[in-house]
C-alpha cells in the first residue's frame, strides 16, 4: 500500500496559532507531534516511510521535510509550486508512485491537519477500505454525523456492500434543517476528505473525468524530493478531488470510520477535544483566572490573566492576540481576511529552514536582533550584504565562521563581527546545536539584502 | 504658595498597564504626559518649580525624577525608604518646607494619579480654597457626588462659609444603600485626597493630633534632592492623612471642586473619561475588531484581535495579556494579588534610570539581551560582573567605553565586548541619545552580579 498526505493547508482559521506560513498541520495540538507528523506514524504502522508521499505548496516544504526528516529521513515531500487544490496534487502524487514503482498498489489519500486520537480503529476501517479498494471502488471515509453540523459536505450511500456501503452522491454543505433532515435519515455521513483506490483506478478516472489535469503528467520529471516543474502546473485547473473525480465516477463506496475524528477547522472544534478543567475551561501556558468559566484559554509566551468572562477564546501567540466567543469563533476567518494585508497573518517570529531555524526578537530603526539555531552538520550558504553589519554572540555550542576566505571557531562567550559586504558563513560541523544572538545593523535592514555564493543549503 | 504631589502609589488597578515598579501616576493616559507630569504643570501654572515637591517611595525616586526634570529641573522630590502611607509623607514634606524657606505659607496637597482636564476651573477652586486657608481652615476639596459610589469616602459639610462648608465629618465609604441616601441628602461630597492649609496650621495638627509622626520630623535633614533618613521613617506609624488628622481637626473646610475629576480608579473608569467610536469602543493601538461593543481594547505592543465580545477589557502590554468584564474591572485587583508573587506585577520590561532608561528584550539559559538608552551627557557607574561577559552594538550616537582604564570611541554600527571581570563604563558625554543593544552571557545572568567602582550615578 501506499499513502498520499495532503499538507498545503493555509490555515486561516486557526489563527493566531495557526499562518498562511506555518499552517495548522505543523503544528502540535495534542501532545509533542504535531499533526502532519501524526498522520505520518499513524500510516507509517502500515507502510514503509518510503511509500508515503507528502505534497505540499513549496513555501512550506522546509517545514514539511524537517518535521518528517525527524521521524523518518526515507519519507518523500512533493512541492507544489502554486496553490491549484487538491485534484492536481493528487494526480501528481500518483504520478510520482507510477514513475519510481512498477507496482499498481492501492494508495490512500488522507488530509494532513485532523485529528485522530483511536490508531488501532483507524487502521481497522483501513483493512476495510482495502478489500473494497482492491475490488475496484473508490473508497470513501465517511464519519457518522452526531449532530446537524453544517460546515461540512454529506455523502449518501446508497446498498449496502461487504463491508461498506455503494455510494449513491456527494452533496454540499446543507443549510440547517436539510442537516437535520440528513441527520435523521441515517443514510448520510460527513465526507471526512479520505480516499483509498487503486493507482489505476484513479489514474483511469482522471484520464476520464479530469482530461485537462491527465494530460500535463506525463511531462513531469518526478523524483523523490522534488518541486514539480512551474510550467506544467500551472496549465492544470484548480480545482478539488470531490469535483473533479469523486462527484462524477461511478465507482465511489464508502467504508464507516470507526475511529473518532475532528478535523480541527474552529477554536471551538478544538476546545471539543480537549479536557476540560472542574470550570470547563481548557487552559494552556501561563495563565491566570479568576470565575472563568467554559473558556479556551491559550498563552504561548507571556502571561495571560482573566476575569469574569464566560464561553470565550483568548489566544496569545509571539506577535497576535485573538479572542473571540467560543461558538462564533469560525468568525476568526473574518478577522483573518481583514488582517490579510498585514503581515501578521502570514509570518510567525520563528522560521524553520532545512538548516535549523531563527526567531526575530526585536527591531527597530537600523537594527535587528534574531536568535539562530544551526542544527549539527548544518551551514548557511556563504553570503553577503551590502547594508548591515552582523554581530554574532555564540550562547551555545560552537560555531565555525568563514569570513572572507578565513576561518574562525567562535565559542560560546566568544562573539565575531561580520563588517557590511564582508562574505561570510556561519556552519555547525559539530555534533551539538548551535545558538548564537545576531544583531543586524544598517541603514537598511531587509531579507533581501543578500548576495548568495552558494545555494546548496538554505538562507537565513 | 507651596506644593506637595504625593506619588507613592503601587497601582494595583490598572494592571498590567501599572505596576508595582512602574505605577499609575507614571503612565500616560491621556495624551503625551504622565499623570504626575500633568499634576505637575497643574500646579505650576501657580507656583514655581522649586516650591513643588513630590514625595513617592525610594523604588520610584528616579523615575519621579526623570519625569519631572524634562518639565523643570527645579522640582524637588523627596524620596520614602518605605511606604508608611500618607500622614508620615507629608509631615516630611512639611517639615522640608519649614527647614528650607522662613515663610509660613499655604501649602496645597494633591494625589499624582488622577486625571483633571479643566485646569482653569481647578484653578478656580484653588483660588477659593485659599481664601479660606490663610484664615486657618484646613481646606479640603469636595466632589459633588454624580452616582452612589461604595468605593469612595465621603465628606458631610455643615454651615456655608465664605466659598465653601465648614465640614461636620468625614465618612468611610458606605455601602450602596447609605450611599443613595448621601446621594439624597446634598451635603455628601466625595473625598477627593486633595488639601490645602497654611502649613502652620498642619504643623500645629500634627504636633496636637499625630505626636508620634511630629516628634521624629526635628531629627530628619531635608536638602532638595533627598531620601528620607531610614532610621527616623521607619519609627513613625503607618497611618493616612485622614484618620491621623482630618477626621479628628475641628478646623476642616471643603470647597467643591469646580472641575471634571476622575481618580482612574478602576479600567472601568478609564473606559469612561475616553471618548469612545460609534460601536461605544474604546481602542487604543495595533487593534482589529470585528463584532465587537461597549469594550476597552488596548493594545501596546502587539496585534490584538477581537470578534464577536461585548462588555469587556482587554489589555495587552510587553508581558501580559488581561481580559476581564468591563463592570468588573476592580476584580483585577483580585488578579494582582493572585499574581504578586510573580515577578510580572513587579516589573515592567522597561526600566527608567536617571542616566536614562533599558527595555529587557529577550532572555533564555545563559543570556539576556537588552536595549540601553543613555541620554545626553550621562554616564554609567564603573562596573565589573563576575558571571557573565557583555557586548555592546551601538545602534544611534555614540558610546564613550571606559574598559579597564582605557577609553574606546565606539560609534554606530561598531561593537566592543566586555570580558568577564573586566572594569567598565558605558558612558555619552555627547549632545544626542546614545542607544546600544547589549547581549549579556553568563553562567549566572542577574542584577546582582555587579561590582561597582562609583556609585554617583545609576545602575544598569
Amino acid at each position: 500500500m501506499k499513502a498520499i498526505i495532503l499538507a498545503g493547508g493555509s490555515g486561516s482559521r486557526l489563527w493566531p496559532l495557526s499562518r498562511e506560513m506555518y499552517p495548522k498541520q505543523l503544528l502540535s495540538i495534542d501532545g509533542e507531534m504535531s499533526l502532519l507528523q501524526s498522520t505520518f506514524l499513524r500510516l507509517n504502522k502500515l507502510i514503509p516511510a518510503k511509500d508515503i508521499l507528502s505534497i505540499t505548496n513549496v513555501k512550506h516544504y522546509s517545514d514539511v521535510k524537517l518535521q518528517l526528516n525527524k521521524l523518518n529521513a526515507e519519507n518523500v515531500v512533493l512541492a507544489e509550486p502554486l496553490g491549484k487544490n487538491t485534484a492536481p496534487a493528487i494526480a501528481c502524487s500518483l504520478e510520482y508512485f507510477n514513475q519510481n514503482s512498477t507496482e499498481d498498489d492501492v494508495v490512500i489519500i488522507v488530509p494532513s491537519d485532523h485529528l485522530v486520537k483511536d490508531s488501532d480503529a483507524f487502521i481497522a476501517t483501513v483493512n476495510d477500505g482495502l478489500k473494497l479498494a482492491k475490488k475496484g471502488y473508490i473508497v470513501t471515509f465517511g464519519i457518522k454525523p452526531t449532530y446537524p453540523e453544517t460546515g461540512y459536505g454529506y455523502i449518501k450511500t446508497a446498498q449496502a456492500l461487504e463491508c461498506g456501503f455503494k455510494v449513491e452522491r456527494f452533496v454540499e454543505k446543507p443549510d440547517i434543517n436539510t442537516a437535520k433532515k440528513y441527520l435523521e435519515d441515517g443514510n448520510y455521513f460527513w465526507n471526512g476528505g479520505i480516499f483509498m483506490a487503486k493507482i489505476s483506478v484513479l489514474m483511469n478516472e482522471f484520464a476520464k473525468l479530469a482530461p485537462e489535469i491527465y494530460a500535463n503528467l506525463s511531462s513531469l520529471e518526478l523524483n523523490n524530493c522534488s518541486k514539480i516543474e512551474y510550467s506544467v502546473y500551472e496549465n492544470m485547473p484548480s480545482i478539488s478531488i470531490d469535483y473533479a473525480i469523486m462527484e462524477k465516477s461511478d465507482k465511489i463506496a464508502l467504508v464507516k470510520l470507526k475511529s473518532d475524528w475532528n478535523d480541527l477547522g474552529s477554536w471551538q472544534s478544538l476546545y471539543d477535544v480537549k479536557e476540560k478543567d472542574a470550570d470547563g475551561n481548557v487552559i494552556t501556558g501561563k495563565v491566570v483566572t479568576n470565575n472563568v468559566k467554559n473558556s479556551f484559554i491559550y498563552s504561548q509566551k507571556e502571561l495571560v490573566a482573566v476575569s469574569g468572562l464566560e464561553d470565550i477564546i483568548l489566544v496569545e501567540t509571539e506577535d497576535a492576540i485573538m479572542a473571540c466567543k467560543r461558538d462564533e469563533s469560525q468568525d476568526v476567518k473574518k478577522l483573518f481576511e481583514k488582517l490579510k494585508e498585514s503581515d501578521t497573518t502570514k509570518l510567525h517570529k520563528t522560521v524553520f529552514r532545512p538548516w535549523g531555524y531563527y526567531t526575530c526578537m526585536n527591531s527597530g530603526e537600523g537594527y535587528l536582533t534574531k536568535t539562530i539555531c544551526v542544527m549539527p552538520k548544518q551551514k548557511l550558504s556563504i553570503q553577503s550584504h551590502n547594508y548591515r553589519s552582523e554581530h554574532w554572540v555564540v550562547l551555545e555550542g560552537k560555531a565555525l565562521v568563514v569570513l572572507e576566505d578565513k576561518e574562525y571557531i567562535v565559542e560560546a562567550g566568544d562573539s565575531i563581527d561580520i563588517p557590511v559586504k564582508a562574505k561570510h558563513s556561519l556552519q555547525n560541523p559539530y555534533d551539538n546545536e548551535l545558538k548564537i544572538i545576531e544583531v543586524q545593523k544598517g541603514s537598511y535592514i531587509s531579507e533581501d539584502d543578500i548576495i548568495r555564493y552558494n545555494d546548496i543549503y538554505g538562507r537565513v
